[in-house]
This record gives structure tokens, C-alpha cells and sequence, in this order.
């Protein structure tokens, strides 16, 4: 099943996709994709639909992030061999863990904002998990259990601001629309093996990333577990499981983004994404 | 005005603390003290209420986090000359900033978890700043009318998981019951100077923390203008602004909490907070 919401930022409706590829409006089913329309009861009273029998959602309708209003945005860092090797970096001998502001979190298409005084706005394709019923101390066995589904995440990152003022990697990931997420919800049972995805991106039509997820040093299983042991994984809670090679950090010499360009970027089965960059100004859509 | 959540988890009801220190049910006023909630045009309504009017909160009701689902949980790392002294380390150039997973808000007085396997659990009274309104691209001279009101906050860490296991700060931050918060949220009217506050904390009743947000790096306000370079503040987002000196890492030799022991801790002004320490179950109240 492909979940999504479809309309304009904060009046997002939740909705299906059907076999045909048309967008189905489930907003007499259910009010919104958030934490709780995400367990297994409620996936499956979704699954049992007839998506004939629902509405068609108004043609061209904007896509809205697959979730609604996350609880924790958590990323993880240098989570492929070959990215990790890129930047320079040894690979890390446990997940790197840092949050994403979730008011960072926009639709796939959205335009993405060049923060004032940036100078290293970087691109990273990730493979989103979605957490579906609550996680505290679940082993690698049973982790899966946990996930509702899976989606595409741009973890857009400014990277003068999370390495040269000071501290902690957070000031760099969280500018407003430094987060589009989807355009799907794509549920579990259509993703049999998270770790043999295709993932890539392109800035103005030149292909920048390319990568399989089978390269991942602590694969998705592994990644639930282990973050379990640190905070409770809330239904609603986005995990980004890191990027494989191509940032432009890592190119050389490195490129950056500047407004006026376009992203493109997929997973195998997970859909598509596309960005405008622009300026930021005071007042940025959700 | 002193605004505050009572009931069970899950379940709190808004109150306000009226003039003899009797709570006020709010809960056919507003639906609870989420973001929307705390905007100056619903804090103006709050204040033209008559408490006298307004029924009695059971007595002995277990007081909740005095935010309900905060969006985002900010913390700022060595924001006292005096903590980061006792660290060993150079008083930053700019804030530090990381983030606290929101699933580790609790109640004032609710146990703290010592997560499996840590060996390093630590204390950090703090201020904690509530925005009331949007703060993006917000100057300095301006930065406090984003502000709905302080509380106390506990920034529980666990040293080992934020130091010791590669990376970012977010997994000593995060376990559940991890950021105690209230007893009220004190609206800015009643706190004229907010680099002006004593904060204490004890351990079974031997004093470790004692401090005066005047010796604070960055104040409030620069904070707030600072942060929303980085990320938009939205209503109902907590920053902890760092700790005074005393954490138990600082001690010569350290000390660290253990599963019985009794925090309390306060904020002059802003009431007072009691904790006991309890070993991690799978399930924890929130």
C-alpha cells in the first residue's frame, strides 16, 4: 500500500494510491497519516478498502510529507561504507545518531530554502523508515515488527553550519524545508528486503548519487534495535538511515547549491522527489 | 500567570495555579497546553479569567509536563563560564545546540528511568524557554516577544551514551524520562529578568548544583535570535539553556545517580521539581 497527503501545507488530507496511479482521498476514513493511523490495525483496515469506492483526490494536487507532524526526526550518519570513505572519515563502529528539527519537514516537491549565510547547502538521498508501534529495547529479531513502512528522504544539509559553528551537527540540518519526505508512505509488506534498494539523485539533470542500500554498515533491523536502546521509537517517527556517495561535500572540488537549481532523486519502489531551490525569506510554507 | 498539566499520563488536563496555590481546571476553557495554546492573544484570554470561577483540580492530581507534545526539545550545551570551567573546557564561541528527543518529556515529579546498562546517569537544572509565537530571522531586540514563559527543566544525561559511543550528543539525551519539565510554565510577565534567576539542585538532600542565569554565555534572547538563524521556533518548543556548575560529571572524583536516590531541584520563581531514580522497565509512563 502507498500512503500520502495531497493539498496545501497544514490542510493536507490523507489518501491512497491506486493501481491505476491515481490519487484516493481517504479523509472520510481516517483524519490524518499521523503516529496512530500507522499500526498494524489500522494498516490493515486501510488494506481492506476498496480504493474503487473512494474519492479521487483533485487533479495536480500538491503531495504533502507522507507523515504528519513526526515526533522525532532521527538521522544517522555516515551510515554507508563507500560515503563514509568520500568524506575521508574511518567507518564508525556504532550508528551516529542526530535529530533533524521536525519543523523541518516538508512535501517532496516543495522548494527547499538556501538558509541566509549559507555557503555549503549539500543534497543526501536516505532511505526513510517510519516507525509503526512503539520501540523500547526490541532486538534485532523483532525490529521490523516496529516499522510501518518506508519512504524517500532528501536529509538536506548545510554544511558550514553543522561542522564550523561549534558543537553538535543539528544547526545544520534543520532549516525549514531541509526535510521532504515521500511522496509515499510505501508499507512494509511491499519492501521485502529494506537492504537491496536503489537510491540516486541528480542536481540539473547530472546524476550526483547513486548507491544500493545493500552498502549500509548498520542495515534498518539493526539501526530499530539499536536506537531503542537509547529513546523509546514512537509511531509517527521518522528514522533517515544515512546517504550513500556523492554529496557534494565529498566531491572535488566540493559543489554546493545555490538558489534557482533542481534536485531530482528516488528510491527503487519508494518514488520520486523534486526540488527547487530558492532564497529563504522570513515566512516559509510547511 | 502559572500554567500546568495534572492528571495521569497520557490523560493531563490544562490548569492554572490561582493565588493561594490551588489548581484551576481549564479543561472546559482549552483542550490542553499544546502550542496553539500559548500565543499571546490565548494567553490574554487565560489572564481575563476569574480562577475563583473555575472548578478545583482533584486534590493531590500528579502534575504533568507543563507543555503538552512540544515540537521540538533544544538543549544548549556549556552555557554557564562556570560549567563549562568545571568540564575543562573553553567556553564556546557560539551556543552548542543538540536535541533531546521529545519522548523523554515527563512530569515535574515523575521517576527517572537509569536506562540498561548506563553507567554515568547525571542531573542539569535548567531554564527552560517556551516560545509562544513563530521566531524566524528574529534580531535580538526583538527575540523575547516570541517567548510565552519559562519553567524548570531537568536535562537528565547519561554521560557514557553521550560521550562514549561515537558521534552526537542526542543518545546521552534522549532515554525516556529524560527531560522532566515544570511544575508551571510562568508567563514572561512574571519574569522580568530572566538572567536574574538562582537555580539549585540536590541529591538525597546534598546540594550539588547552585548557580544564577546571570552567568549565563548567551542569554535568553540572544539564544532565541541565534537558534532562529538555524531552525524556525514554533509555539510550544522548549529550550533548556545549559547548566550551572555541579553535574555529577564535574565532581572530583565523579558521581552518578543510581536506581533510589531522590533529585530536587528549582528555578526561583518557577517552582520546584522531585524526581526518584528507578532501573529502566521495556514500559515507562510518559
Amino acid at each position: 500500500m502507498k500512503l500520502l497527503r495531497f493539498g496545501e501545507p497544514g490542510a493536507e488530507k490523507p489518501g491512497l494510491l491506486d493501481a491505476q496511479g491515481a490519487v484516493r482521498d481517504l479523509s472520510a476514513v481516517l483524519p490524518d497519516l499521523t503516529g496512530d493511523a500507522l499500526g498494524p490495525a489500522s494498516l490493515r483496515r486501510l488494506a481492506a478498502l476498496d480504493p474503487a469506492a473512494l474519492p479521487l483526490a483533485p487533479e495536480g494536487a500538491r503531495v504533502g510529507s507522507c507523515v504528519a507532524r513526526p515526533g522525532k526526526f532521527i538521522c544517522i550518519g555516515l551510515n554507508y561504507a563507500d560515503h563514509a570513505r568520500e568524506t575521508g572519515k574511518e567507518p564508525p563502529p556504532e550508528p551516529i545518531v542526530f535529530m533533524k528539527a521536525t519543523s523541518a519537514v516538508v512535501g517532496p516537491n516543495d522548494d527547499v530554502e538556501i538558509p541566509r549565510g549559507a555557503a555549503k547547502t549539500d543534497w543526501e538521498v536516505e532511505l526513510g523508515v517510519v516507525i509503526g508501534t512503539r520501540a523500547k529495547y526490541v532486538g534485532e529479531a523483532d525490529a521490523l515488527d516496529h516499522v510501518a513502512g518506508y519512504c524517500v528522504v532528501n536529509d538536506v544539509s548545510e554544511r558550514a553550519f553543522q561542522s564550523e559553528h561549534g558543537g553538535q551537527w543539528t544547526k545544520g540540518k534543520s532549516h525549514d524545508t531541509f526535510g521532504p519526505t515521500g511522496p509515499w508512505l510505501v508499507t512494509r509488506d511491499e519492501i521485502p528486503d529494506p537492504q537491496a534498494l536503489d537510491l540516486w539523485l541528480e542536481v540539473d539533470g547530472v546524476r550526483r548519487q547513486t548507491g544500493n542500500t545493500r552498502t549500509m554498515i548498520f542495515g534498518v533491523a539493526g539501526l530499530v534495535s539499536y536506537l531503542s536502546r537509547f529513546m523509546t521509537l514512537e509511531p509517527g517517527d521518522i528514522i533517515a538511515t544515512g546517504t550513500p556517495p556523492g554529496v557534494g561535500l565529498g566531491l572535488k572540488p566540493p559543489v554546493f547549491l545555490r538558489a534557482g537549481q533542481e534536485m531530482r532523486l528516488g528510491i527503487e519502489g519508494l518514488g520520486e522527489q523534486r526540488q527547487r531551490t530558492v532564497a529563504a525569506t522570513r515566512e516559509s510554507g510547511r
